[in-house]
Parts: C-alpha cells; sequence; structure tokens
C-alpha cells in the first residue's frame, strides 16, 4: 500500500453523515424569525426547504442515513485521496508530517459538491422543479448546477456582480450543466431592485445575493432555495470529508495533531473537522484550527451575539459569530470567505473553546499557494491555500521547535477557475488590505435586537 | 480492489520508457536537412537538443530506462487511474464497456508533462539554463513551464496569437510558474518579424511559433529547444501511459478491443497506443484508432511524403502524413489538434496497416464532451473530447450489434482552461467547418523535393 497517497474503495464512502449536535456540550441558541422576533416555527422554513432538509438541521441523532442515490453519485469523485505533502515537506526543512485531503477533484472543483447532491436530491424527493441560489466565487453555483443537472432539476444562480464578471470560466462552467446565471444586484427581485436603486454600480455582496435567491424561492411554489453554508444541514453533508480522512489515517496507522481548514461560511471546516471534534470531545488530543483572511476575520475579530445571515433581512437571526450582516469585506481574491457571519456550529464551537481560529493576510495566502503548486503539483483554490498558509507556518514552527507534528489541511478545492487572481499575484497587483477596523465597527452598531 | 477505478502504487510506475523503433515493420526515412538536403547529422542537432534526447530519437533499443529524479517528480501525479465509465455506459445503454485513463490530473492537466519533465531533465543534465517552446492551445507550455520549474531552469514560450489572447488562464498558469509568454508573432526573431510584414495581423499558428522557438534556441549556447509532440522521443516519453494502462487491465483480468486516442501531434496517441501496438504485433486483437478533426484531417486525408514540421522552414523534412506545411487550420476550439503534419512514428505504423484513424466534427466533439461532463464529471479537453466522440459512436455501434466490446479512450487533459470555448458551444456559436479541401490541395503544391 502507498502510504503517502491514500485511496480508498468507493465501499468505504461513509453511509452516515456525523451529527455534531447529537455531541456537542452546548446547543447554539434556536434561529429567530425576522418577522416575528421569537423562534422560526419549521413551517415558515417550507417554503424554501423541503421537510428531509429542516429535520436535518434540528435533530439530535447522532449519524444521519445518506441515501444511496446519493451515494452513488457522490462516488464518481469519492473517497477523496489522502495525500501525504512530502516535497512540500522537503522544500520546508520541516520535521512535521503534513498530510492533505484533496477535494478538488470533485466535478465543480471543491468540497461543495457533497452538499450540493444532497440537497438537490432532499429536494427532487419533496417534488420540488428548481432551486434558486446565490454564489459568490463561484465554486457554489458550479457544485449546484451540476448536481441539478443529476436530477434533472433546473438551477438559478444569483453570482455576486464583481464575480460574475470576474470570474467568467464559472459562468461557463454553470451554463455547460445547463444553469441560468444572472448577475447580482439583479432588476428580478426587490432585493435587487432596491439595491440598484440605491447604488446602480453596486458590485454586490454574498449576501445581497442570498436576498434575491430566497426571495424568489419563497415567491414560487415549485421553487426552493439551497445554501452552500453556514446551516447545520450543511456542514453535516460535509462530514464525508472527515470521516474518510479518520478511516485513512487509520490505515497508515496516524493521527493529526493538527487540522487546518479555511473558514468562511463554515462548511469547509466543518466537513473535515467535525469528526476529529468528536474524537477530543472523546478525550483524544486534536487542535482544528479553522483559518479566515485577515480582512473578513469573523470568529478571531467578531462578536459572538445574534445576527441575519443576508443583507435585505430575509433569513433568521442566528446565533454567531459576525462582523455584522452590513460589513462589506474588502474585494480580496478568496470570494468564497468573504461572509459577514459563520455557522452556527463553528461558531458555538469556537465559543467552548472546542476549536481554534487564526487569520491570514492575502499575500501571504497566495505565496503559500505557489509555493504549494510547485512543490506538489496542484494549483489551490485561494480559499484553500488560508488552510496551506497556516499549515506552513506551522510547519515552519515545527522546524524550530525540532518537533515532528502530524498535520492535515483540507485542500478544499483546485484553482483552475483563479488564475486571474494569480496573475495579478504574480504582477504584483494584489495587496493586503489594512484590518477593517472602523467598517467592522460601524456594521456591528445595525445588529438586531433579540429578547 | 475497486474494479472501476483502478490505482497502482508510485512502485508501479514504469521504470522503462517503450521504443517502438526496435519493432515496427518498417522504420520512417530518417529526417532530411533543410540546408544540405541530405539526412541530418546528428551534430545539426545538437544545437538545439541535449545528446541523450539525440540519442532517444534514433536509437532502436526497445526499453529506455527512465531516470529517477524523472520517476520522482512524475509521481506527484502517476500512475494516472484507469476509471470504468459506468454512468456513461449507462446514459448511452450500450453493453460496451468503457474504460478511460485518466491523465488530466497531472500538474497542467494534460499528458504533455509526462515528456516535459524527462526534457527538462535532460536539459538540465547537459548544463542547459533555459527552454523556448511553442504552444497552441497551451497545456504544452504549461507543462513546461512547471517542469522547467522543478529544475530552476528559465522557460520561454512562444504562443499562438490567437490563443494568446483567447486563453489567458494558460498564460496566467505558465507565468505562475515562472514562465516567460509572448504571443507569435512576436518582433523577437526573424521568423516572427518578417509575418508581421506580410500581415500585422496574423493570428499566429502552431508552425510558425515552433519557428520562432527554434531560431531563438538555436541563436543560444544556454539555451536549448524543447518539442511537445511529433518528435520520436516524445512519444517514447508517453509511453508511460500505455504501459501503466495494461498493468491495470491485467489488475482486473480484463483487455480492451479498441482504443481511442485524438491525435494531433501524435503524442498522446503514441503514449497510449504504442504498448498496445506492441502486442499486436505479438498477435493479440487491438484495434488502436487515432482521432483526428475533420477540419484537420492530417492522417484520413493527408498523404504520406516528406514535409517540413513548421511554416518557416527551419526544422527538418520528415517523411510523414501532411496536409503540407503551410496549411492554416480552421479555428477550431482544440489548438491542440491545429497542426498540419504528424509524428514520423504515428504515420509510419498507419502506412503500414497497424493502426487506424478516424475523423470528428466538431459540434459532436462538444456535445460528446458534454455528455461525459454530465455522466462522469469531468470537464474534458476538447482535444480530449475526440476521442470521446468516437468512444461513444462505437458504444453505440455496440448498442446496435449488442456486441459487449471494451473501449479504451485517453482522457488526455481537463477543460478547466477551456470554458469560454464550452460556452461558445452552450452558446451556439460553434460551428462544423467544412472540410477545408482547396486550401489543403493549395498547401500540398508547395511540399519539399526530396530525392
Amino acid at each position: 500500500m502507498d502510504k503517502d497517497r491514500v485511496y480508498l474503495d468507493k465501499s468505504e464512502i461513509p453511509k452516515q453523515w456525523y451529527n455534531i449536535m447529537a455531541d456537542m456540550p452546548k446547543l447554539p441558541a434556536p434561529p429567530i424569525s425576522p418577522i416575528t422576533g421569537k423562534p422560526v416555527a419549521p413551517e415558515e422554513l417550507l417554503a424554501i426547504f423541503p421537510p428531509a432538509l429542516l429535520e436535518q438541521e434540528m435533530t439530535d441523532k447522532r449519524w444521519i442515513d445518506i441515501p444511496d442515490e446519493v451515494r452513488e453519485i457522490i462516488s464518481l469523485w469519492r473517497p477523496s485521496p489522502l495525500i501525504r505533502a512530502r516535497r512540500l515537506e522537503k522544500a520546508l526543512g520541516t520535521p512535521a508530517k503534513i498530510y492533505y485531503k484533496h477535494e478538488g477533484v470533485s466535478p465543480a472543483g471543491s468540497h461543495k459538491t457533497n452538499t450540493a447532491v444532497a440537497q438537490a436530491y432532499y429536494n427532487k424527493e419533496a417534488g420540488i422543479k428548481r432551486l434558486t441560489t446565490e454564489t459568490g466565487a463561484g465554486q457554489w453555483g458550479s457544485a449546484l448546477s451540476f448536481s441539478c443537472a443529476q436530477f434533472g432539476m433546473e438551477c438559478r444562480v444569483y453570482m455576486v456582480k464583481v464575480s460574475y464578471f470576474q470570474k467568467p470560466y464559472r459562468k461557463a462552467f454553470m451554463k455547460m450543466f445547463g444553469a441560468e446565471i444572472f448577475p447580482s444586484p439583479s432588476e428580478l427581485t426587490n432585493a435587487g431592485r432596491e439595491a440598484l436603486k440605491r447604488n446602480p454600480d453596486m458590485p454586490g455582496s454574498l449576501g445581497l445575493a442570498i436576498s434575491e435567491a430566497v426571495e424568489e424561492a419563497a415567491g414560487r411554489s415549485d421553487t426552493n432555495y439551497a445554501l452552500g453554508s453556514v446551516l447545520n444541514h450543511v456542514c453535516l453533508h460535509q462530514t464525508v470529508i472527515g470521516l474518510e480522512t479518520q478511516k485513512q489515517f487509520a490505515k497508515i496507522g496516524a493521527y493529526p495533531d493538527m487540522i487546518f481548514a479555511s473558514c468562511g461560511g463554515g462548511s469547509n471546516f466543518a466537513g473535515i473537522a467535525f469528526p476529529f471534534v468528536l474524537d477530543k470531545i472523546n478525550g483524544k488530543k486534536v487542535t482544528a484550527v479553522a483559518v479566515e483572511p485577515a480582512s473578513c476575520p469573523t470568529l478571531t475579530k467578531g462578536i459572538y451575539t445574534y445576527d441575519y445571515g443576508d443583507v435585505a433581512k430575509l433569513t433568521p437571526i442566528m446565533q454567531m459569530y459576525t462582523l455584522g450582516h452590513d460589513f462589506e469585506p474588502p474585494a480580496i481574491h478568496s470570494g468564497g470567505l468573504r461572509y459577514h457571519g459563520e455557522s452556527p456550529l463553528v461558531s458555538a464551537l469556537y465559543n467552548q473553546g472546542l476549536i481554534t481560529a487564526q487569520s491570514v493576510p492575502q499575500l501571504e495566502v497566495f505565496s503559500s499557494a505557489l509555493m504549494f503548486a510547485k512543490e506538489e503539483g496542484i494549483v489551490p483554490a485561494p480559499e484553500s491555500s488560508h488552510a496551506i498558509a497556516a499549515t506552513i507556518k506551522e510547519a515552519l514552527k515545527c522546524k524550530e521547535s525540532g518537533e515532528a507534528k502530524t498535520l492535515l489541511f483540507c485542500l478544499s478545492g483546485h484553482g483552475h477557475f483563479d488564475m486571474m487572481s494569480y496573475e495579478a499575484f504574480t504582477d504584483g497587483k494584489l495587496e493586503d488590505y489594512a484590518y477593517p477596523e472602523a467598517a467592522i465597527a460601524e456594521s456591528l452598531k445595525n445588529l438586531p435586537e433579540v429578547k
């Protein structure tokens, strides 16, 4: 067996997802309805989500069966490989052992496809014909487009306007799988029209694109909404990543001391980390590190409170770390991490001291990505490269201390659709944004009141 | 063992390349010098190639050792997986078994990296500090950029001008690995300047870009030239593909009846097919099919004669199938297959009836690609999709006849850098070019005279 490139058989794809709500010392407070100011009744959400996903959102069952149809589709790329980055270790001169779980092998090129397939499946089962969603960098929109195509469903994607024009390849990818793509803000929704009235040149934001997609889904009975991160059921579906990784480490008789994963809305981090957090709850020594951009530092600089998930205040109010729902993050080239909030589950675990967090500035992210690409032969997504940067930093600490720690990071996606960002970096056109302290302080003034 | 996704261990990467010159019934005639009109003396080529590659170009030794340094680098992605396309089979309703060898997993996203690493290695060994090359679609330039970075060598790429502007992601990829890229025709060489004088808006061609790269390499002692296809040593390095595939089929107790590979200069076809052609020579029943674009049908419509490899007539005159060195193929979205000539080895095998050929029109290529992407979850390169189209056609024949043939194709690369071509297709903007009969007839009038 090749211990540096650990494959599993299709039969070893997990048969169940792991639900960390069964094991957390304290659950996040229930989401609050933006209309009634009281905990959201499941019926309110049935306008945009199918019953099976709502149940997953709230259940405390530890293990949830993965439907066979979902396992069959994800078996196109799962189990994904666990790879030892020998050449990176050598280039760093570190005694640390560096492993990465390669989620970039999925059809849409990132971990997002894991939950996209599941969400399309449950919506199809519920008789839904059409899904709406938002996308920033395009990973999530790509994943949902692919997944809808598998079930013969229509897919409409509101793509943050600045990304729509910066990332034509992502748009083309989604069209290839039959999706309709609109730049957000659009003229198709009230939220979009109002934003355009305020500022016709508004570049868009994830929060606003969510508002548009939710508004459309809420208004049509054949249409539901799908979210690519933040929510509990999304984190749940991503746990296949960590569960496979545990099997792979067991095969080679190793176990990670530290786990690094980039963290925007939180689903990538949840996916690789939650199964290991269970180990930690059960007494194992392992540190999971959520890595976020220095210019959008939700966990490391935000506050733990209640906030909306979107700009137009259409979503439930959630207990989470937030920078304020109207905070507009600087235009860093990691669109997938430009989100003001954070998964309530990841937030609660962080608040309870079960996980840690770090932030990394943009230029360090890109120089780490280039090093990884040269040594390991894979161009990583800028989002994933946050985890690479943090891993490299830790590996260099090991070099100082002489510790041979086992480090794991999640390579959540490839960067083939991010080449213009890489060119901006090699051309010296990228910058490190100053920590947007004033903008965050300002937006934190507008948090909703919750009794 | 998973019989639908066949992995090999790193230790199973072939230790030797297979040289078909040891086994061909009749070798191609030796290349003719464009200056003397006589067979090229090795010394003439030493200005642009290192001795080790020249030796490989001419040797009749059957097995050539792969240097450890080369094996170590290609082990980043090799052995590449052999995958059964179960969902494609099902969608086609065919009794045929369809397998594909996935070369898109390489750092530059195509099979080209196999020879790029080897060529960079031998040049480095010979004290060369700098390589020049041409690239059309960008796969070869990307592969050589990555490979030069591995050995700390400089890399200068002349990129066909129309591709330079159509494929900014490819350019960015090459820059990421430190290469210099110039649109061809450029002002840097005589060949480029003369072409620009004739037509300042000339969109460029592979043949002209070759002229530029060769001219620069010939004029500098620290610089050599590297070619991504056509030549014998390039075909040799690609045989790792077929050799691995044979091991993989042996593991699952199967063997292909037919092998499909796209064919431009010929190295991809050579890579997967040559080891199986040896089987055929030894009496096994297997049909290897070179698949080319209907608008650049070198094998299926060209003639077997002597011709230059480039527009400026700087390269040796080779015995091969050709459409004439000044034939400018229609602007199909498969830049890697827009070449007037053909590997002399592939040409000789075709002429001797040991392999067959087919051509496919552009729209069929793209619709086959979309079907494959949806069913198998991988966006293929348009070049590779020629093989997919031919495989699908054969699978549908099997559906008619009820034969359960085993079909193999080489997925020579992914299409992540070709998304604008896919968008042109989904937007209905691509066309099937008429067979360019008149242009070919015209250019075949300008063949060199060889005594």
